[in-house]
């Protein structure tokens, strides 16, 4: 009853969160509402309605469907739609034209086969991923129109009158909605492809700062714990499952008219490559995150002495991503020397680091102490180290509670799920400073996979001819 | 000339690798073909004439619209048109019966205002995630249908009958798309999503394999190759890159009649989250696979010593990642501790290895000697160990030399790309267990995070109410 009560409160609250999110959307269904006014005049304006007749119906029919969110959709499904019809307009006259001499009988037989062969092989057609990618909706338009003149032909008498004025409506329909996408308040797919190219290398700034940070700050994670609601991970995620709508928005941000001032195609497929090599340099960047959730974990003595080479590493690289990205964004060169200067000094102070300390690899409790007395003014509490187990009895003690368990509730198998894996992987006694040399491994890494990305953006930069920096200095 | 003369060739190679790639493609394109020559006949066989008139073409459309390559997207389509067609009817004559009282200008004043109040609402509702996932089609249709009944009021006199018309037109349409979809040659999303699920396990189980054993046997790779044409990461990328079509298919899944028998709902969405775990582990599996291209590399005596271990944990992952695979695909649950048992014994392996050689992670030439001593007869070629330089000249002669290239050829730079990744990860002198630490630790790491996907998979089955495993032992 209460929930019941609730509900027009929440639904007011989505409808107003769907609007916030993105201000576009209210302004797109604005354009929307219009457009469909605009067409409805054909019908009810008198000398209007006298030109078109019923054939008012292909112009709605034609805003309803092409008008999209983009420029570039609209343009890609508005050429596709003319395209097509105009393709299977001159098909069906010239099978109407082979067929006209014919019996009736024979006319009838010989458009079931052609609806036949043409609805095969145009649905044949769209399997052809280059056709699928652009073309996908022209052919749909085409086999539809093409049934409809070729089957109408058999009862109505002048076809080509009828399809020249729904040629005419259906170029109204598309007139307006051009209309609406490109002038009125236009939303570009290349806009938005740009300025989500420059958020990904952002988020991943922030992410593998957090990360770093959180490793030598944070305080140690629940085993197990689900990072699903995790921030940091989440911001990954936005950027590895970002492939579909990339490719989306390039497909539709090459059919705008945009950045042509130059008379060269605008590299679109280059933001995709981008995007690719990106994700390939977020999965080592995941993984470094991974560091923090792991099962085996560096004692906090091992990871203070570290810490400031480290952070100073990560804060490096997440600046050379911000540089990136503004890069993009305000469609600049930069100078590759003056940005990653400050990164291969930071690595050079990561490496003496790690140098000044060969014992820790050993792994012996000697080890240990020395960094838990060289840093015992820094840290307040002893180090507390986790205590391992040798044998594996404790894994047979795990299984068989989970025997006894197994009929009962699926909750407390999840609760004993983390259980799990903390006694399969923390009874072994690896290397203490394993974990750690993985994660500076993987720090060193996404620095060397760095230098793929700046160079794919450089690429980028010369392809779609980016400003000179005016000043090589002021980047660095 | 000679590509001209070749064009014709190509043309037929594609069209035959379409369908051979999926032979479903050829039935589905016959099954359009046929539903279109059967719609058809409506208007060529005089009596079904009669009966539904210039109609007939509303079915046509229907089919060449509705008619989609899987049966749940065909249901999914076909409800939502003919859902959103009765909603569009009953308020179109809900405002028919408001307006007619009122004047015929008001009348036109009217129905303009609504169309723009409908047209902006059902834009405005698309962007609802929740519609926008099931929904979006039969928004898109009520509008559509809204419009022209609206709009043709004003004009036609008896605007219920040509409703009632269109409604009864289109619900052939429908039916014959269901007939098509559901009986002849069905093709299940369900299925699709089942098995594409199964093949990402398979997939990953075999390139996690591939790349420990290239990893100790390949031959190293070049430093900087582009790893794009890389079969084993081609695999990594198939499931990693797999969030959209998975959703499509459990959206599309769910609207399918199957899989009721024991009246509840079909878990599709688990299959969703599935993945998403899935992925989660394959960024492990992929930060292990870049340990190969990886510009620090361990020494191969380094590598030889722990060969076997390593093998054998990647073999006993990849077990149980086949193990998970047949149980989704033959709908049995498995037992989880026969499952983890021999990977258990491997890690313990492996531990037992890395703790044999403590000296190893001092990263001394004496530990270095003994790897070669050990495995002196393995090795035919004596181990050459990568000369590592100390100072940071490399760097600046690297960078003279770019400044002066500068105003070449991009070839030419893309030539010089991987050599500054690897003079700049090179020219530090890291330990040399650093690499291999990583990897043995990403090892042990996918190992851990095969627990997760283990527990998911079992919720799967819990949830789908999988069989019971008749015998608990064949199964290790």
């Amino acid at each position: 009853m209460k929930k019941l009560r609730k509900l027009p409160n929440s639904i007011c609250i989505n409808i107003w969160k769907v609007g916030r999110d993105d201000p576009r959307r209210v302004i797109h269904a604005v354009k929307v509402g219009l457009a469909l006014t605009l067409v409805s005049f054909l019908y009810l304006l008198e000398p209007l309605f006298e030109g078109v007749g019923q054939n008012a119906t292909w112009a709605m029919i034609t805003v309803v469907v092409v008008l999209e969110f983009t420029a570039g959709a609209t343009l890609c499904k508005g050429l596709n739609r003319g395209l097509g019809t105009l393709c299977a307009v001159s098909l069906a006259f010239f099978i109407e034209f082979m067929a006209e001499e014919t019996g009736r009988a024979f006319h009838a037989v010989f458009i079931g086969a052609s609806v036949f062969l043409v609805g095969f092989s145009s649905t044949y057609l769209r399997f052809f991923p280059s056709i699928k990618k652009n073309y996908d909706y022209g052919v749909v338009i085409f086999l539809l129109t093409f049934n409809l003149i070729t089957v109408s032909s058999y009862r109505v008498q002048n076809v080509l009158r009828m399809a020249r004025e729904r040629l005419y409506t259906i170029a109204i329909g598309c007139g307006i909605c051009l209309l609406m996408s490109l002038l009125i308040f236009p939303n570009w797919s290349s806009e938005h492809l740009e300025s989500s190219t420059a958020r990904k290398f952002e988020v991943l700034a922030k992410s593998i700062e957090d990360s770093v940070n959180e490793y030598f700050h944070g305080k140690d994670q629940k085993i197990g714990e689900d990072d699903s609601e995790d921030p940091t991970y989440n911001g990954y995620r936005a950027v590895l499952d970002s492939k579909s709508s990339d490719e989306t928005l390039a497909t539709f941000a090459s059919w705008e008219p945009r950045h042509t001032r130059h008379c060269h195609k605008y590299p679109w497929q280059q933001y995709v490559k981008l995007g690719a090599v990106l994700r390939h340099f977020g999965y080592t960047a995941v993984a470094l995150h991974g560091c923090l959730h792991s099962e085996i974990k560096a004692p906090k003595g091992v990871r203070l002495l570290f810490r400031d080479p480290c952070i100073r590493v990560a804060s490096e690289v997440s600046k050379v991503l911000v540089e990136l990205a503004s890069s993009i964004t305000t469609h600049r060169q930069f100078s590759h020397e003056a940005l990653s200067d400050h990164l291969h000094e930071a690595l050079r102070d990561l490496n003496s680091a790690i140098k000044s300390h060969p014992r820790l690899f050993l792994g012996s409790k000697n080890a240990r102490k020395v960094a838990a007395l060289k840093h015992e003014k820094e840290i307040s509490s002893p180090v507390t180290l986790p205590s391992l187990k040798t044998d594996s009895s404790v894994l047979l003690q795990w299984k068989r509670s989970r025997v006894e368990n197994q009929p009962k509730e699926t909750n407390e198998q999840k609760q004993l799920r983390p259980t799990l894996s903390k006694i399969a992987i923390t009874s072994l006694e690896f290397s203490e400073a394993l974990p750690f040399a993985a994660f500076a491994s993987l720090l060193v890494e996404i620095a060397a996979k760095l230098e793929v990305v700046i160079e794919e953006v450089e690429e980028l930069g010369r392809a779609a001819y980016f400003r000179e920096s005016s000043d090589r200095d002021d980047i660095s």
